[in-house]
């Protein structure tokens, strides 16, 4: 039965690599009137006229990001084109245009590496970008995602990381900390199934964490609600880090300190649960944890009225001189804790 | 002696991953105005105003597409770049910018990375193109490179593959086979190496072609040469899989047939010498060599004059109709023979 299964899938040597790009992209459609020129020249060719021009880049490694036994295909390729894609968002700027490079070992039929791209297809329709190059190549082992993510934003829309005032308040989308728990939901599943491969794990009490794991979304949302709102933030970056890692970005670039409120960092109930069962602090989560690709940023206190109430939108601190650095305020004390940077860091051991 | 050398070596996980690119990338200048934010954001910005974009991007495997065992770091760093600056000019478009991703196991230090670094600041310098972006992160094994050029053209000026009419003559720069061989004759000094430690290659009698193989560069000059001729190709491709694979390629694009004479095929003595002493035919390494980075193209036969007797240019065929095929006329017969795309490809084994 399983060799009947495997004579039917198709070795990647089976197409050429020029035949493969084609097979793999030819149902994408192009969205964007920038797109001038998509796949099937030396390059492709974008017309943004007066606008100006992101591009944001990430490698993903397999073993080192992620790991097959638990992430579907279709959702890593997902994945990583909304890690490029939150970049962009995060400069405030629209994702226009994408370029996937593959390197994969004979050990991926084909129809693992079209998996793959169905999830970057879904991404594509889902955000509204075009698939407009990439390379696809072998390796000697496992699986390597290399994804550029290209957007346009006018001069007077761009947000960078070093705009933040003193007084501004420090704000962020949605909630934290889950990508982390939810990642280690699925270890301790897999840890589980090595040892007794017939036990089906229950994700279901799980199902939020681990969907923001392995299928995050970029906040598109949150930049199209800021637009309408008319908030232009004065700093933003993503949360791919951690919490922590992140503000201090934003210190580092816009020469001020950081106060944080422990008690206003948005927690999903299913976190501080899981974060509980897994004898955690579930804000350490938060801090350090990563992946999260929420929009972490800062506003003008007289925009405060603009996003008051708003339930996608969290006041979580504000800013401060620079020699005051950036501090952690914990609720059930007068104490406060300085932050560092101990977002996740693949050089480590 | 060796302890020592290597105690002196700096492990990677000793700088945070911002901290390697940072201090990596921290001697690189910003050469173009384009380039209105490099590295150190969520995104790098670009401006173009009027212009067209083009973004072309490779990805490059240790032990796919480069052996260490004969690859100086340096010139690796400086060839990636090449690869990619090359296909911008082959849409006869100026690269203004770069981004670099790399994913190095534990087992290169610091230094070698810089080695690296420095090889694609030397080509950035001599392109002039900015190193706007990339991602740096380990791997569970080998060295992974992706990179991503980004240029510009006037609508006017851009030349696709798509544009070759009927009887116009087909050009390339430069000379054919030479990268080919030059990896030829490393793979047998590193056959030999393994063999005998203490014998030392003499490259000295392969100098130009190992620089071929190792060391390539991306025809600007051509590009320019064309401009100041006057000379706007009808289409355009450069010379990465071998001259059978790339004619293969402007055929099907353009809808055209191509006629190549094999005595015009322009051939260092170099590599007519080396090729007879591995008992193969020059002109197959010519056909279906690859990584010579030379641009092929297809001109209007008014404008033969212009370009009549230059050294760096030769005319090797010409268009037919579509129906016709694509034929090499041998030199010493009326015989022909039909083009196959025998290119390099990752994917065969």
């Amino acid at each position: 039965m399983m060799e009947d299964k495997e004579q039917s899938l198709t070795p990647l040597e089976h197409f050429g690599e020029f035949k493969l790009i084609k097979h793999l992209t030819d149902s994408f459609e192009i969205q964007n009137e920038s797109t001038i020129k998509g796949i099937g020249d030396d390059a492709a060719v974008l017309n943004y006229k007066d606008m100006q021009t992101l591009v944001s880049t990430d490698l993903m490694v397999e073993g080192i990001h992620f790991n097959l036994a638990y992430t579907p295909l279709k959702h890593l390729g997902y994945k990583s084109v909304i890690i490029n894609l939150s970049d962009i968002y995060a400069m405030n700027a629209r994702p226009e245009q994408l370029l996937v490079s593959i390197a994969a070992s004979n050990r991926f039929p084909v129809e693992a590496l079209e998996e793959l791209y169905e999830g970057i297809k879904i991404a594509c329709k889902k955000y509204n970008v075009d698939l407009v190059g990439g390379d696809t190549t072998s390796s000697t082992s496992g699986l390597t995602l290399s994804v550029t993510a290209i957007g346009t934003a006018s001069k007077d829309d761009l947000v960078y990381r070093n705009g933040a005032a003193e007084k501004d308040l420090l704000v962020v989308s949605g909630d934290l900390g889950g990508a982390y728990l939810g990642l280690q939901v699925l270890e301790r599943e897999n840890e589980v199934f090595k040892v007794n491969p017939n036990m089906q794990p229950d994700l279901v009490p799980y199902d939020y964490i681990v969907g923001r794991q392995l299928k995050p979304e970029a906040r598109k949302d949150i930049f199209e609600l800021l637009k309408k709102l008319q908030v232009k933030p004065t700093s933003m970056i993503d949360v791919s880090d951690g919490l922590s890692s992140e503000v201090i970005h934003l210190s580092k670039h816009s020469g001020m300190g950081f106060r944080i409120y422990e008690e206003k960092i948005p927690l999903d109930p299913m976190v501080i649960r899981t974060a509980d069962e897994f004898g955690i602090n579930p804000v350490t989560c938060a801090l350090n944890g990563g992946e999260d690709y929420e929009l972490l940023f800062t506003i003008a206190q007289s925009d405060f009225e603009k996003i008051k109430g708003n339930p996608h939108l969290t006041v979580i601190g504000h800013a401060t001189e620079k020699q005051d650095g950036n501090y952690l305020l914990l609720k059930d004390s007068d104490a406060a804790v300085e932050l560092t940077a101990q977002g996740w860091d693949s050089f480590e051991k």
